[in-house]
């Protein structure tokens, strides 16, 4: 099974983390590829930023070859997600998405983790948009520039052992899920120290990207996510 | 008070209508001017088209001069709407978020009426993002391909006053706005035979692009609408 | 443009002070007088005295003559709104119902900030009963005696910042909105400190009366909302 | 246990047209008394009638004695519901109010009954105010000027039936509870051929101002149900 | 009136709790008679515990008399509700859904207070199946062993009175709520001494069994209420 | 990976059903194996089916090895699952609940499609509960005994495809997924001639639980999914 994972931002060792983070959820069972959004800003951390991502995403989209089943959209803030969804004859998984979808499957009331507190509404909104807003229990943002470097930083996984704590003693999370492709990797490294389950949100859209693309949904031929045009 | 009205699609002809409408509704006190996005699709009417209507949309608003005191965006799908209130630094008010904020303070149940039905679902998307979602009575697409000719056609205001007395009777719409800009002009037609309040979704975001500006707020330099990077 | 604000109250300097606020934002295109309830409490502070003001209000809408536009009804708990616009020909605009609608098109997430704790509750019911309870981040009630003495009380001053900057910070708040009376004059002082944009519910309620009086909407003659005993 | 039974329009005939049907919902573990406002509307069926009968309301429920254990609000628009209760030392029960409640512990979806379609959305908006939103399966109401004469009309007793048969057919309602003054006393001659539970609404008020008396609980001396000025 | 109450848990001495304060609150109008599910576990205090007791729960169900005039069910998870309500023929009340019912018709918002902190989320689950997932203010969740000791425990009176303080102060609750069979027979104790009203959840249920048994309504012959195999 | 198919009602065939659906959907990359439930009802068709099996299911539950990998919830109506879900080390997936969450990455409303009309509300129950009560389009229950002869009923595809085009003309629903064993097998049949996808809610659950197992999320060891008595 041929998966592509779009990055609507032009930093390819975020691409590359991703992308070792589903291969690593999928196993040999799929074959995922990564394609860089060369036109798209460094990293993606506001509304600005999402919309200037789209129209690389959508050229990106267009090159996809008809062997491709599924597509992860590898970035938190499910960039254009309705779009691609429209565009494209297969199914595309967004990040939030399919994390929000899958640890909802696991309890009742979720937590996000994700960098940086003054965007934490943003996952909220998309909460909202996907119905989940009665379940999220917290969102939590840590403060930190670290993530990126070689290596994880013990820094990192002391703050987001903290915050899961927090989001699960303080406010009745049930599971926690990464949204923030700059904490990939680090969910093996904290979970067993955990009181709730974790999950990333990369791996989770790489695994309900098998699961649709195993389903082999019709396209839809009426609606608002036909092919426009037909 | 200079106000711009930002088309996202690549027709002149409808930056007109939409001006005719904003210009008729905000009366002299307002002066206002329209750009179309040479680079957008000629119609947005597909989740796809809105998506690629995105990056013309950014670039035309970075155009903007520092005395222009507020932004209409031009297209009930209110594309990029979160975007462009980060981006500027002045009011940015979106047509179907207009037309519910506006549509909302005349009674307790809002109907919307579009052209086209396959894509009502997107507006009950927009409505419940903003809130609106227990407010909406219902959302009716009339089918026609009239609406763009010179002059008024008789055939688009029957079956608009046919949807707004459903949306009143059937549905319990206390007020019914329209959210097409292809719907622009029709309201004066119509509204003196309906049975309750019929507004015009453009001229709605023109007074409260007005009304916005004159409350001069000042920008967030906090939070996920502050400018990016600073 | 001529456009009636009622104060529910029997307070003249209230009246007054709402008066300048509302002036202050319509600037000279509208020309906005005032009603004070002489028969309604001194203050309304509770649910007794918001339904204590009622037979008051609804006679003075009743002498409104028929040049008025629009009406501004000045009381944060938006005392009888529906039974006003249902009465009145033209449009009215409750204070939290403006206060709501104007700040959630400046931002996604809405700080509301008055006067007195226990009090809170109730605006939380008006956010639910308008749509946005899952847009409002935080309601702040200011413990003070100060705020209707001449000129600004410093001491209000820095109590509000204090909220705002909570709002904001720990609740998330885009944009904050006060909705008290006896705050009215106190946001030109303070929005220049503020990290979000910070605005006067009266100053909401004025602009949006002319809005809505711009658009000229039918009244209604069916429903709810229908002139009674047609 | 003495029950006040206030009704806050002036006809004499509707008070004791509820007065026996609460009477007959409590049984003899009850005296319950009606007081009739006499400066109310002699009907409220609008916004506005709502509005005009809460002076004289307010000026009932002050003459009431202080071995008045609980009150009955009898009228199906709840009017200044949440003033009464905090005004006064004992419970406070509004007719609409009392038969969600009442009605939701019978099944999940509750179907409401009235006289005349124009106003039904208010009931919705009731509904929402009290978090029954999402388990109203519908409200129809049935047009018909007969309720008022004397006995029941058998006209009435058809649309009803048809009514409850549809609510419950169409719309997936599991018992149906009538919220109309008019209406009382239908309720024994339907019952029977209906295939939901059908209870009547000011019956529902009745036994829950009983149930509630026999807690008694005691009054809020914070918040905003505390009695005002202390 | 007769009427059963079912716990589903095999403590004997909890049953008897449960009946002393349903007795109280239905005085000499009832006859209330208890059974115990000599099949459950010990104590409910978990989804699995809830999910075990439930088979001899029903056939504690299947025995009751004709001359039962309707039933509450003993224990906050209110388990199997919806199954006993639709294969009883009188009306079956749950003790958390009794205690929403009740307590919102005295105040807007609810506080919930039970014993220990990480259960609290089922009944935030509970609450929002019933519709009442807005109105609560707060769940809290005191930890103490102390309660089925003989009498009352000081210290468990005083966790009491902290958190409905809390409640009330912090979460903005109008009224509050035991929904914890273990904390039977503290209400009285603690009452007078608190800000806001607080009811007893057993209670709350006891009385709206008796309020529901005044009414006789029918039982379902459609729908998924209604006998099954009919 | 193995993965255990529980079904709580006590007919073999239905299992096997079950079984060939989710077996076709995973493909060979899990080993799916089938529990029948001997002490459950013949069909789980109302609300006292459903607790009915309880019981027998939790026994089933208990009985499984080491070596499982994730436990799909072979029913519709989601029987227990929170209680499995507590007292399993593994992922369990219910029914709906896999088919609501795997339809909504799909489209943005979702249609619904079981057998028999009495027990839709019953569905729309389970949405609510999971957060997807404002993305179900709607819900069909098709009147038919024939679904479980051998081979597929021509008679069933009819109704079926008349559903589907009811769901997403009518009422919008942009994907529909079946939430009844007694459909297993028909999706195929008819998705081809639909206008927007339809899925097998069995498949969905399989496809679901394989996604879960991948991701070997660690068991709770605080919260109201802990393993009880730890």
């Amino acid at each position: 099974m041929r998966i592509a994972l779009l990055n609507p931002n032009s930093s390819q060792h975020i691409t590359d983390r991703m992308l070792a983070e589903a291969r690593r959820a999928t196993g040999d069972t799929c074959e995922i590829f990564g394609l860089t959004n060369a036109a798209g800003p460094t990293v993606i951390r506001s509304r600005v930023d999402n919309a200037a991502a789209i129209d690389g995403l959508l050229n990106m989209a267009r090159t996809l070859d008809a062997d491709v089943e599924a597509v992860i959209l590898g970035v938190s803030m499910d960039t254009a997600l309705d779009a691609l969804r429209q565009m494209l004859e297969v199914p595309v998984v967004g990040t939030t998405e399919a994390a929000l979808a899958t640890a909802g499957m696991l309890g009742g009331r979720i937590g996000l983790l994700t960098v940086g507190r003054a965007l934490t509404p943003l996952y909220g909104e998309l909460a909202t948009s996907y119905g989940y807003a009665g379940r999220v229990a917290g969102i939590r943002g840590i403060e930190t520039a670290a993530p990126y470097g070689a290596g994880l930083a013990q820094e990192v996984c002391a703050m987001m052992l903290d915050a899961v704590t927090s989001l699960s003693r303080d406010d009745g999370a049930d599971v926690v899920v990464t949204v923030a492709a700059a904490l990939c990797g680090y969910v093996p490294a904290i979970a067993a120290q955990a009181d709730v389950p974790v999950l990333d949100g990369i791996a989770c859209a790489a695994v309900q990207a098998e699961a649709l693309a195993r389903l082999r949904p019709r396209k839809a031929s009426y609606g608002s996510f036909a092919t426009p045009g037909r």
